[in-house]
């Protein structure tokens, strides 16, 4: 009776795990990477009720294999490429194969083993254009996708919810937030690197920061809520409805100046500015503010409220950055 | 200076090639099937002009290698899976295949020969829901696709404005209404045969229609005219928008009772009648009536309006029908 997270070597995936072992879950992982550094150390003393399985989403036959052998019972699909403008415009086959191909791999398999319920891990990035002209966006608002991360989330959501009727399985979509917290990292197939991820690198390095001087409005989620709401929508025993945002559900305040003073304190090394004029930012910004996620949902048929505020958050984010400091070691792909 | 028709053995497609070779197109068409009985004599007189290439979209090499070597400067990607609820549960990856990755190999392809002009021809399937709960559809009315079919052809859609802008390629999409008239015939890849077309080969066979009670209220397209209207957008100097309704762009009345009328006049063998108490109708009829497409834009861009009424395209079809009998040949799929 185990769990397959598929891409749970990826950031929300390695959250995701831990949720799933602290609630007593077995899990297997499948995922074409790695574990991130420091990774195995943690998840150590859930040794028995783990398993890694090396393999991509592509390959149907190896997704077929693992929920077979492994007595998967439930299955949270995260395996996705994070795109940004320079893979979409090198590489759109590539997107559309993992994003699209890989998750009705992942369907078939589930249905051929007679799964008890499924959590596509999709996007906020689905609603679109609508992120940033609506105030409040809950489930039904209007989608308007427009870059091929976004269309190929939308659409691989759309997909699960077809099949879903079709073949009378238990799924679920959930569109999540902009998540931050311990475990992102450059694996390759996550383009838009998070502004806090990159401020922790460089506390850890002991660099300087150059920031640009706007800040962000965002619903950010702690990824630990995150995994939790996930996990929550995994184990209800009904879900009402088809489609589930997951995000903090409220707007986080100065939340780059916030981390930054966070981390300065933590990291005595590492000191940030607002860049002068003329000058650029040496971080990457996310691009445009957006309206809030609503959760009411949620928290209603799964029973869970995120309860990290921001302080929480970033409190609790430190101290996984000091308790795991093999993960920004200079070996790091996090650390480019 | 050739134009490219993917999927032009197609019911729209061979409408397609009719009409860019009537305007003086030299035309290839690329497609995995053979064109219908009857076509090759119709194409007859434009035999230099005209070639035809056995291939698939999903073959990424032959797709580069027609575009290539026939000097192709503009492309119509009309190749797809007309998917109905059956193949959606059975082989919804093939339908992602042919209509989501077919569309990016085109499009790789288009770019890296440098055409001129690319139309992709998406489906008013792509408004979803809308369509059934808005009066008129405009190209900014909101999309709710919900089957694997308008989930991917919304989601092609939206990839090939999003390379549009990535790549700076001349991209327009086209959102056809549901199009009647000569060459529709069961290609393997068309699940849902057109109301029309049934009526049709049982006029040509002799057989009796049994009809439900009901009408169906749609802005049904003569393909001549649809045909004409990409042929327009294909060679309009300049397109001001991404996005077209190809439709009649009006509601046709009583559109099943005057086929019905029309066909028993030229076929006179033909019967029809509608079914009493409990018995059932022996020809499939669509699904909902719909709100009408708005065709303003596309009269506006590329200066052409649907010309033909339901009684003309009802007339037209049937000098068709009565011109091409080796179409209806008993061997032919058409009459199944």
């Amino acid at each position: 009776m185990a769990v397959l997270v598929t891409g749970g070597s990826g950031f929300v995936g390695v959250n995701l795990v831990e949720a799933l072992l602290e609630r007593g879950d077995a899990v297997v992982v499948l995922d074409a990477g790695d574990l991130p550094r420091g990774a195995a150390r943690a998840l150590e003393r859930y040794r028995s009720r783990f398993t890694l399985e090396r393999g991509s989403v592509l390959d149907a036959g190896r997704v077929d294999s693992v929920i077979g052998n492994r007595a998967v019972k439930r299955v949270i699909h995260a395996a996705a490429v994070t795109s940004g403008p320079e893979r979409e415009a090198r590489d759109p086959a590539g997107i559309v194969d993992v994003n699209l191909r890989g998750t009705v791999n992942v369907l078939e398999a589930a249905r051929r083993h007679g799964i008890a319920r499924l959590i596509y891990v999709g996007s906020g990035a689905a609603y679109g254009e609508s992120l940033y002209r609506l105030p409040r966006l809950y489930e039904g608002s209007p989608s308007v996708p427009t870059t091929i991360y976004s269309v190929t989330k939308h659409a691989a959501e759309r997909m699960c919810m077809r099949l879903r009727e079709l073949w009378a399985l238990d799924i679920a979509c959930v569109r999540l937030g902009t998540v931050i917290g311990p475990w992102e990292r450059d694996t390759g197939v996550r383009d838009n690197f998070g502004t806090h991820s990159q401020l922790a690198a460089m506390a850890v390095a002991g660099k300087s920061a150059v920031l640009t001087s706007r800040e962000i409005q965002r619903d950010w989620v702690y990824s630990v809520d995150a995994a939790h709401a996930l996990a929550a929508l995994l184990h209800a025993p009904t879900l009402g409805h088809m489609l589930y945002n997951v995000s903090s559900g409220v707007t986080w305040k100065q939340p780059i100046a916030r981390w930054c003073d966070a981390l300065s304190r933590a990291f005595p090394r590492f000191e940030y500015r607002t860049a002068t004029d003329g000058e650029q930012a040496n971080i990457w910004y996310t691009d445009r503010d957006r309206g809030i996620m609503d959760v009411g949902r949620l928290a209603l048929d799964a029973g869970y409220t995120p309860h990290y505020t921001m302080d929480a958050a970033y409190a609790a984010y430190i101290e996984w950055m000091k308790k795991t400091p093999e993960f920004w070691s200079s070996e790091s792909r996090a650390n480019r």
